[in-house]
């Protein structure tokens, strides 16, 4: 099943069959504390710099994501879209807690924009997936709902089952959903990664939809990080991930050698070229 | 299915359930000048410390290959598998081409031991099984026969199927034999990596027998070599490998973080526990 998002002049597929998708997450205050003065400054500078250095390393797509407290979304999210996409030509994800802020952003968005998030709550299944059926785009949406994150895959997969339900009815056709199915923190679940491995085989066995995720929040809490990342993503792509929301600078090496393993780089040109990028960027 | 490899005091259990067996690679004189050197001239420091690194590294066996052109094999490789049981208690796996020199080092290799290697090329099969069978101990089967190595899984998992039915004719038990599926350089042909997947898929559904790897040779020719490693690790025990013969200083933590990741490490113990001792080693 192919997802398609596009900018003006450039289209993603993210499929089974072609290299892992990158959306980059650093245009998000949280727990960012020089991104969110350069918002509350409107010194966009940075901002524009953050895009630019996301897709030199690698981002197929960038999320935008502005909540800050004191911060008006509505009217700021869709500046930072129209700001973003006049410095790089990738398409966007728009990023917000806020239905209204999403129906901004998206307003503005080039071509097909990517929704962060919905998930199964009532609530938000209401108050979003129309805004995805009305702008024409394709949704994220979370295997959550109100009864909290589910410990087991069997009823993460119910409620991918329910959000793909909803979008249907609303004429959001399968392959504009990408299943998120979560993942916790190893350190305080050693469970954590089994379930959200298992959840995303059985997700892309019943379902076919594509399969997005968190790539850090894993190894919360444990020491050497980026070696845990590391390693879920090659098991989570191993398992049928194809795309993740990451920071395109610390994991696009990783993610272009698990493509390139997994026979999706002919001749390994795009981990070579990758690799040559960075050189480049450091020399 | 378990294969059980002992030392005196220890027991290692290779099965898919259990954390991964590193078979610590670095006793091998092949591209190691110093060894080379140190095994010429009867310098057992060097050696003794390599065995001891290995092992506080986090390797559960370690290998023994003294193949050195000028070096009598037969005598010398019992004495450098004492030399290594004096001070480490991990199992052995003796390493050698020459049947004469596998039964040679058997006979002194305390506890039961794993042999690498055999593969399906008849004179091989006749040579490696018996020894094996004599002295009870376990062994590696690589995937390629008289014809050279098949690029295709389906002929890997036939020649694996061989290995099993030649050993069990001699009373070999399957879970005495290991199966390495073989990966070739993804540099040099883009598919090597899907194809050892596949393989490992298909002979761990169809002979339900352990699966070890060689775990560096994929990045042959490429930079950034460890970053290709380490997803190919991931990928690997994702798809049903349970040992690897691989370098423990530099693969430890991210077999740790797999492991931790598919469910097989209660609390992080493990993982925290290898970090600590690396902390320790480094400050």
């Amino acid at each position: 099943m192919q997802t398609i998002i596009r900018s003006v002049s450039k289209e993603v597929i993210i499929e089974l069959e072609s290299p892992f998708v990158v959306i980059g997450e650093c245009i998000n205050p949280t727990g960012h504390k020089k991104l969110r003065e350069a918002l509350l400054r409107n010194e966009y500078d940075y901002i524009r710099q953050l895009a630019i250095n996301q897709v030199e390393s690698g981002a197929d797509i960038l999320d935008i994501n502005v909540g800050v407290p004191g911060l008006d979304e509505v009217a700021f999210l869709p500046e930072v879209v129209e700001l973003v996409a006049s410095v790089v030509d990738v398409p966007i994800c728009i990023d917000s807690a806020n239905p209204e802020a999403l129906a901004a952003g998206l307003s503005v968005a080039p071509g097909k924009a990517l929704v962060n998030s919905t998930n199964g709550e009532e609530a938000m299944l209401e108050a979003v997936l129309p805004i995805v059926k009305e702008y024409g785009a394709a949704v994220i949406g979370l295997t959550m709902d109100d009864d909290g994150i589910p410990n087991d895959p069997e009823r993460r997969v119910a409620v991918a089952g329910k959000i793909l339900e909803r979008a249907a009815k609303l004429g959001i056709p399968a392959e504009n959903v990408v299943i998120d199915p979560l993942v916790m923190a190893v350190g305080a679940d050693s469970s954590a990664g089994v379930i959200t491995l298992r959840s995303i085989e059985m997700i892309r066995r019943e379902f076919g939809v594509n399969i997005s995720l968190g790539a850090s929040n894993v190894s919360f809490g444990l020491p050497e990080r980026p070696i845990i990342n590391q390693a879920f993503l090659a098991l989570a792509i191993g398992a049928g991930a194809t795309c993740a929301i990451t920071n395109p600078m610390k994991l696009t090496a990783t993610i272009r050698a698990i493509d390139l393993l997994l026979g999706r780089d002919p001749f390994a040109g795009r981990y070579i070229s990758h690799y040559r990028s960075m050189q480049q960027k450091l020399g």
